[in-house]
């Protein structure tokens, strides 16, 4: 393989039915399928450059030379990428997030699509979207979802080659607004990949999951007849149901914020006054506020009147993850 | 039966392992066995006066007269104590609560002990705890939770005659103390009656009833060793799954406002630091903090340093109803 270098762009995204437990940790196959939006604007940008042997990857994030933890899980990545595409060589990586870390935004899956789709296009190999995003999947499990575009159903399945995303309604086909309400910029006690293995310890994982397929289903409906009603009280039991799981794992995995709890509140209260908009929260304090783009500036107003809320970050749906250049 | 006249006084109680629930609304038969300690000195104290014969029953309450849902269903519930008793004479109630409304304590759990026996006694018949235990959980369920004296457990039965309460630990077994954290004085805008049905409709309840017994036994276990760690992380647990079905319900219970929300997260950091202190709330915003006593006088320092903390009420583990004087 000759060295040839490649940056690609990747969104972050939200999700609006959620993941949480994995029916096989190793390889990231979800508990149940989910649902998501990807968030334009709000991405990591990726560039791999391939060396002309084996030997140590390098990873620079934000312009900071990493080792440790992150240059592990990088160079785990590209291991798999490697014996995906039949190479040994070594790679460095540059990634930047365009949005701050700790800002409410799960960065794993925008880094981990990014980077999926550089390096394999830097190594001059072509990979079907479904490909990409079983690879990226075993990177980081929501970055399968940054693969494709717009509006994500990603598909729990069985196996490596079942466990994948696809798009089912493009970006402009809804005009939703993501207002993330930033309450704390700590960075989360646990992250994501050491939570999912402690849903099982939790009494109601199982029951959260075998509801699962019906929100699935409701939510996937209520995106594609755009029913905010429909939308925003699957969303919201969704994330309830989440958190009901993390908060009563053994040892409890307890996110909210009394600042989060009062965003919730108000969320609910807004809506009862006829304002479309719900709430959804990852594994964080931070809460997405989701609404209709008519109603997003009002919402932000809100928003920002709030002692607690630091900063408000806006998106709109976002593309798929894309190779921006080629050398 | 020649009229007579009773006074009883029971305590408020507070459930370790909670109650939320029924497998018979009418009956009030609980989905899953409960675990509670009595507070000393909240009580209700309750005057029944039986008439020469039939007529319209009469409430006064904290000296005001009642008329509407709070006489009906007080007359709904001496209607079972006239025909398990074979009268059909009306009564007049009076009864004070010596701790506020909305103070965070349930207070129909002690209103409806202390009128079960109140009104036994007055008509001259004596029932064992036991009975008096199922009679009084028919007017509301926690009620049989106040008939008996200290640390108690109510099992929920599979009828109407083996679901009762009885005493597993005297009062003065374990120094606990429970501080309530008043960070709200507005009245819930549902209460437990109208609660209960709503468990069924939240995913989470079945799994949340399925592993009730082992908390249950987990809890009795720890209070009988007086195993502190142990007592915490199950009656945390516990609540939290309660919370959880509550919040996943449909329409959602959302019970947590922000200032409980920081209570909880303090309380678990205080732990963390040594102070044997746990939390757990009921269908309210209120925090219980449950503590050793040794512990209660610097933790109750710290919470009236909270803005958000109103007041702090204190109890002891108390007595079971007693009839304080018959005429």
């Amino acid at each position: 393989m000759s060295p040839t270098t490649a940056t690609a762009q990747a969104c972050a995204n939200i999700a609006f039915i959620k993941y949480w437990g994995n029916r096989d940790d190793a390889l990231r196959l979800p508990a149940n399928s989910s649902i998501s939006m990807n968030l334009d604007g709000l991405y990591a940008e990726t560039t791999v450059q391939w060396l002309s042997g084996p030997g140590e990857d390098q990873l620079v994030l934000n312009e900071t030379p990493q080792s440790g933890d992150p240059l592990r899980r990088v160079s785990a990545h590209l291991e798999r990428v490697r014996a995906q595409l039949g190479t040994s060589s070594a790679a460095n990586v540059r990634s930047v997030n365009n949005f701050p870390t700790g800002a409410g935004i799960a960065s794993s899956a925008a880094a981990f699509a990014a980077l999926t789709a550089a390096a394999v296009s830097a190594a001059g190999a072509r990979l079907s979207e479904r490909e990409l995003s079983i690879l990226a999947r075993t990177g980081s499990g929501s970055a399968s979802r940054s693969v494709p575009d717009g509006f994500v159903e990603w598909f729990a399945g069985d196996s490596h080659e079942t466990s994948y995303a696809e798009s089912f309604a493009p970006a402009d086909y809804w005009a939703l607004t993501d207002l993330v309400a930033i309450v704390s910029q700590a960075h989360k006690a646990v992250g994501s990949t050491a939570g999912h293995p402690t849903a099982t310890t939790s009494d109601l994982q199982s029951c959260r999951v075998a509801g699962a397929q019906e929100r699935f289903d409701r939510c996937r409906q209520a995106v594609l007849e755009r029913d905010f009603a429909t939308f925003a009280e699957v969303v919201e039991l969704d994330s309830n149901q989440m958190h009901a799981v993390m908060m009563t794992s053994r040892p409890s995995l307890f996110y909210w914020l009394p600042e989060s709890v009062l965003v919730m509140c108000l969320v609910r209260q807004w809506r009862a006054e006829g304002l479309r908009v719900c709430y959804t929260l990852d594994a964080g304090p931070n809460v997405h506020c989701l609404c209709e783009a008519a109603d997003a500036t009002e919402i932000e107003r809100r928003l920002r009147t709030l002692a607690g809320v630091q900063d408000v970050r806006s998106a709109s749906p976002g593309p798929g993850a894309r190779v921006v250049s080629v050398e």
